[in-house]
């Protein structure tokens, strides 16, 4: 015979947590923890099959379900003496939904159900306060009025405020025991004016049109749409749980509290958290009153002396407390978030779940679970959010400091930083020389704005995304910063930032949020991370398991030595053109790009190679004979030229070239698709002199550094952009040639790679052939993802939003792989690649090289690496682990 | 034992056509029209095998090559009664090299091969002409030494000089018999001194000499790298092939002359061809004497009598020839273009290759052949280049006209048309409505160009490629369009164009050629096509053969009414936004995007809507049944509003919209990649108001359509720039959505599809999911094609030339699909969409679908049809008949 009820509580339980098809999730993780024992407050779960049978049978329930009602109800009744009913000492339940999966389309909660005019005198008598228990009934009646009656929750709203404005009080609590009653009524009379009936006493009555409304509302519109959006399906039905109301405002023996097994904040194993006697569980939340500490060791550290702990307090209780902690950690091995209520002595727990924590938490409580022996090392691998290691390597917001709001953006680059607003580059360079903290505010920034990137402590933008040129730089440096704050008003020239009405000026104080993005007014004080040994305990032993290496985006100093220090153990993209930005060389630049003709072209680099030169050598001796990819120049040409008419004629005086062709060639070099255009290889292709130059700068520098140190370079040399063999055959010999030419000059053997960035669609798809040509791949996933979705990632930011809203995008496919569609190039380029040529080395440099689900992908492709800028190494070493163990 | 030597002529031969890859290509040849009976001059061929031999020992002969090349010789002396070597009649040679392939960078061909001091004695008396001897001699030497000796060409050329010098004239030709007789002098000291000894007087050290040379041309640097660029496999080798020479200026009863086996120009069936009595080939060609026709009909049909027609003058030559003729047609199945030496009334066939023709020839050729039952039909239909029906259809340049060309670009859109110089588009409909005829010339056009596009004969941009906007519209109207012609420097405010340092103003006349892309001054006399009875008879039998079905993109009445004419099938591809541009359009349109709010935009949709509807019951009507693809709104919206920033102020005038909003709205919408910005499906997502009122006009036209003419219109609705399954649930959703509104309007049902262009390499990949919410694919090739290549059409046009110089592209991909790349997309869509729905219907809607070659390929992957512009229907149609034919 089907047993429809499945009763828990008294340490014991009909199901248990592998029941949740049965039993939905709630019930079944109910039955399990009463299994273990805990003091749960008894009730009883009545099955999905019993809603089922209900859409079977025209609304109705199976012959025998009343009676096992009836015996869960007697069982509750008899483990904590009190009856349901009862005018004298009555049990009050909560009625729940709870599918098997969770649906927050669902039923909301009816609470203290059981109450009416006799059983309200009760819980006067039992809780001692009149107040409180006229409250609750006025509450429950609204609640069950509003879920189980469909009664317009705003009348009570109205009748609420009606009886605050004849008490002449503002806030509900101020309405005392005379008032509540009288709303009572008023409560009752709305519900027999609306549903033309009175307002159910009888509390079996209310416990069946409670459990109807459960099962009814599995099929609600709502419930059905959510359903569909989200592939589950209607034949699952929903369990409804019936459980016992416990109160901790009985007396000077209840108490309610909230606690976790360890220290949410710094990991430390050491109770933690508060209580309130004889109170509810919301006084704890609502701050009326300041909740005490739970043990004599966490009061002495705070405010409060060792006798306000329940440790000294509730000894009992608290000794059970602490035993049910062990047990939670024992079974759940996990730190734990528990709600508890003592009602006359006896401790229930209410719910217990994983516990919140800060990163820093988090790692502590992985390494020392893990050196207790609760978890595996591997599982200390696995605990960690990898995204989250961001907060330990920047500074952050103190968590106790006030902080005014003052706009939202995406969080580009980790961090928090304060300082003073400047609006060009050159401001922020001026002002950090003179040692003041500034935040670079700009439309959106260009290569041009690096040295003031450089030199601020933070860059806010009012355009662009997540892989925009502002965020891209923030995070390769390290530095806090916020993207696409539409709500800024920026003007550059009057030197102003207008917010929501506000105006600000340069030189006033803003401090932003980088990993929340935020933006806030004035100087907000912020944490420097610091690194505990805990760190370095895990990447030990993520080093262990993962089989990716992990390489850096870097091409300058300071990024290729923040990279190391983060365990990088190579480059995997050096973008060349970044060192063409410097004062220096932009002129020399500028010359080659005016040159009418290869000869101009020709000189113009040669005053550019003695300096490419030397930032190669510098690269190389801080990489100390780890690999480094140098990407040949892949920006079109333009980017390098004035974007202002107006700078026009600062060009030709610094470049000795005339105004008219100046302008003329800025008109002639200007494209309606720059990201489509003439980049890349195609540079290479028709200026060869270009890629000539980059390569013999490469050569030298290696030989330079092995004369200095015997140190052996092997530079990869990356040509990109690649759509064709062809393409990558032509440039490939011009670069042998000039191997040849340095090798005959230096008297000296080179070794060096050359190998190409998979970024186009087609290069993906002719993989086998370009392979033959190359000795190794770099996925440059930006690119990629911009072609395959024809999506710019400068101008997605206007739609990326309603693209996520709509559920067209899981995730913003710039930060995270879009592993259906560019994935799929990626598995065919490699499946391509190492067909043709099996030594190929494979790696990705997108932005995607520091993602978690992202690098998850990269392993199961099976690639040699990934690349990702500097302060991300550590997430990807770690990411790289937890994707070897979850293939293992 | 290996045969070294295979001879021909005397209408028997050693060899067929069968052995090219012993004889090579040419030595092949003349075997077999030896074997035909043809009067070939004699000669013989040394194998391929011998330049294996040569180059595996050593660059030796095999030890009997001697005595065959001497039996070889002796046949030619018996067949011609003529000895090698001999002064009173002597036998010479050309030497040529011939591989199996035909290899363009080999040796050059030495002919007169023979003559020495002596035999030059008998060559005047044979000849009778002492000038025309020694000019044989002294080129025979100039020929020799350059190529077999690799004397440097250049000091004969210089002796020549100092020849003329002296006799004090200034061509070659007028230098006497005693002058070329001390040159002959001069060049052999020449010869001399370069190379330390005498030049080879005897003939068979000449001629074992050139045999050296032609098998050491094989692996001359030039050669190898010709090889290696086109795969050509080194162990072929080359053959080398002795012939004799024959002369037709050795007397009256000599000639020489070429023919036609039809004419060439109207491929009418007659003899059709020149000859010179007493002459050398090179006579007929150079001009200096008039060359008369062969037969008397042409010979009176033109400025010639019958009398001056080698029917009259060499009966019986005239009589082999035509004999000839005909064997070659009977044998070759082909019009032969074939030139003819008379020496000493003897007839020699020196040449016949498949003559080249006109495009109206070529057509009547194939359907004539046909008819006569030389030919299949299917042979007929794969006769055309269906390229080259674009003749058939436009006017061309009159063949006659003398015209001096300025500049050259890109053949954008076929035809030729004469007309003034305007330089905008309001002008050109302000001059046609005058009646005046005009070329519209630009830097590039935009959509606001459109209706002084319509109104000019031609248009001529200075940018952009062969699917720029001005190329794309221009094909759609069927007019001549050059583009990107980069020597243009434009100026539209002084309304001047500039090219190779001349000035031309508006008003001035040009002529232009789009078919060969050539701008000429003034007003260039054109003819106006006309199409025959062969045109339609081809047509018909090629519509028997395809599967493709053929349709139109065309989105005014005039190109559906063109097409429809032409035979499409429906149309593939009605744009809508080129519906928005008209002025009356324009403005609402502009309102629409300037509006801050949905209601804003619904007001201003409401003013299009009207208009809308009726443009598609136009084409409803026009199209009378057919299927009608409609692409719902596609580019930017920025595309809409004002290019410069003078405009602004008009457009806040027009639409009543405060200037400032205006500017802000148009700073708002600008992008950087605009081609992978918010446009496409995603304006659909983010204002669902716009396809609301799209879906709207259509559904409520169809209905027009058929309220007033009872025919059932099943529109195609087309959702444009899917990325995923998704956004086309969700767009679907609304529109069908919408058609239930119009429905419950109307009291009438619709039948209608909706579908979707596969254009982003993602939307391929995707495919099988995407397939469940379309009924119709359509591939957005030109789109898909820039997404797959990283490539935009607006700016590839300033590489493109070198990449196809440097062979990276076979063809321009926007014109000729990518196989291999976008290839693979479109051949991976068709299968998952197809897996997923079985009848999805397929087609093509890119500018590839008015391409052969991608026709063959749409044919491959058996789409259902293509879609292409009006004037390029017949091409399709011709194509998709030949493909079928191929894939049978």
């Amino acid at each position: 015979m089907t047993k429809w009820v499945y009763g828990f509580g008294g340490g014991r339980a009909d199901g248990s947590s592998k029941m949740k098809a049965l039993l939905g999730g709630k019930g079944a993780n109910l039955a399990e923890m009463s299994s273990l024992g805990l003091p749960v407050p008894p009730g009883f779960t009545i099955t999905t099959e019993v809603c089922t049978h209900f859409y079977a049978h025209g609304r109705s329930y199976p012959a025998a379900l009343e009676a096992e009602v009836e015996a869960a109800i007697a069982k509750v009744e008899g483990e904590l003496e009190m009856r349901f009913g009862d005018a004298g000492n009555p049990l009050l339940f909560s009625v729940r939904s709870g599918a098997p999966v969770s649906m927050p389309g669902m039923m909301d909660t009816v609470l203290n159900l059981g109450l009416n005019d006799e059983t309200v005198q009760g819980l006067v008598a039992a809780s001692r306060d009149e107040r409180f228990a006229y409250d609750s009934y006025r509450r429950f009646i609204q609640m069950y009025a509003d879920v189980v009656l469909e009664v317009d929750h705003y009348l009570f709203e109205e009748a609420l405020e009606a009886a605050k404005a004849e008490a002449d009080c503002r806030f509900d609590n101020e309405l005392d025991a005379a008032a509540l009653q009288k709303l009572v009524a008023t409560y009752k009379r709305i519900v027999r004016k609306q549903t033309g009936e009175a307002f159910p006493e009888e509390p079996r009555v209310q416990l069946w049109g409670a459990i109807g409304a459960v099962f009814g509302s599995w099929q609600t519109p709502r419930a059905v749409t959510y359903r569909r959006l989200h592939d589950i399906p209607s034949a699952m039905g929903t369990a409804v749980n019936v459980q016992a109301m416990v109160f901790g405002n009985m007396g000077s023996d209840c108490a309610t509290g909230v606690a976790f097994t360890r220290n949410p904040s710094t990991g430390e194993r050491s109770v933690y958290g508060e209580f309130l006697v004889n109170a509810q569980g919301e006084d704890v939340v609502a701050g009326i009153r300041t909740p005490q500490p739970l043990s004599r060791a966490m009061a002495e550290s705070g405010s409060f002396s060792a006798d306000e702990s329940m440790e000294t307090l509730l000894p009992d209780s608290y000794a059970e407390l602490v035993s049910v902690f062990d047990r939670l950690e024992a079974h759940y091995r996990e730190m734990q978030d528990v709600e508890f209520t003592i009602q006359r002595a006896r401790l229930y727990v209410l719910q217990t779940r994983t516990g919140k924590r800060t990163a820093p938490a988090a790692l502590r409580i992985a390494v020392d679970m893990a050196a207790e022996g609760l978890i595996s090392e591997d599982e200390a691998i696995l605990r960690i959010d990898a995204a989250s290691l961001d907060q330990l390597l920047h500074p952050t917001l103190d968590p106790d400091a006030a902080a005014e709001v003052i706009a939202r953006g995406l969080p580009a680059s980790p961090g928090a930083a304060s300082g003073k607003i400047v609006f060009l580059a050159d401001d922020a360079t001026r002002a950090a020389q003179a040692g003041e903290d500034v935040i670079l505010v700009r439309v959106e920034t260009s290569p041009d704005d690096i040295h003031g990137m450089h030199a601020a402590r933070g860059i806010l933008t009012s355009r662009g995304g997540m892989t925009s040129h502002a965020a891209v730089v923030a995070r390769g440096m390290g530095k806090a910063c916020i993207c696409g704050v539409s709500e800024l008003l920026i003007s550059a020239t009057e030197k102003t930032v207008t917010v929501r009405g506000r105006t600000l000026n340069e030189g006033d104080w803003i401090t932003i949020d980088g990993a929340a993005g935020i933006v806030m007014l004035g100087q907000v004080p912020t944490v420097d991370p610091v690194l505990s040994g805990d760190f370095a305990t895990l990447m030990g032993w993520a080093d262990k398991k993962r089989h990716l290496k992990v390489r850096t985006n870097a091409e300058t100093p300071l990024d290729a030595r923040a990279a190391v220090g983060f365990g990088a153990e190579g480059i995997g993209l050096c973008r060349t053109e970044h060192m063409f930005f410097q004062e220096d060389r932009i002129v020399a630049m500028r010359e080659m790009i005016l040159s009418p003709d290869v000869e101009g072209r020709r000189r113009a680099l040669a005053k550019i190679e003695p300096v490419q030169r030397d930032d190669f050598v510098e690269l190389f001796e801080i990489m100390k004979g780890l690999p480094v990819t140098i990407r040949l120049l892949d920006p079109p040409l333009h980017e390098f030229l004035p974007h202002a008419a107006a700078e026009d004629e600062a060009v030709a005086a610094a470049t000795g070239v005339d105004i008219k062709l100046v302008r003329r060639r800025v008109a002639e070099l200007r494209e309606a698709n720059p990201m489509l255009g003439l980049r890349g290889c195609r540079l290479g292709i028709l200026y060869p002199e270009i890629y000539e130059m980059q390569a013999r700068a490469i050569f030298e520098a290696a030989l330079v550094v092995f004369e200095k140190s015997g140190e052996t370079v092997t530079p990869e040399v990356m040509i990109p952009l690649i759509c064709s063999a062809r393409e990558l055959e032509l440039i490939k010999a011009r670069i042998v040639a000039v191997a040849e030419a340095v090798e005959a000059d230096r008297g000296r053997k080179l070794t060096y790679e050359i190998g190409t960035m998979i970024e186009l669609p087609r290069a993906a798809l002719r993989a086998g052939e370009i392979a033959l040509h190359a000795s190794f791949f770099s996925f440059g996933t930006n690119d990629l993802t911009q072609m395959t979705l024809g999506l710019s990632r400068d101008d997605a930011g206007r739609f990326l939003d309603t693209y996520l809203h709509e559920e067209i995008f899981a995730s913003d496919p710039f930060q995270s792989l879009d592993q259906d569609g560019v994935g799929e190039l990626v598995q065919l380029a490699v499946e391509r690649g190492r067909a043709a040529r099996p030594d190929l080395k494979l790696g990705i440099c997108g932005e995607h090289g520091g993602d978690p689900a992202s690098i998850d992908f990269c392993h199961r492709q099976n690639l040699d690496y990934v690349s990702c800028s500097p302060y991300r190494v550590p997430i990807a070493r770690l990411a790289a682990a937890q994707a070897a163990l979850r293939g293992a």
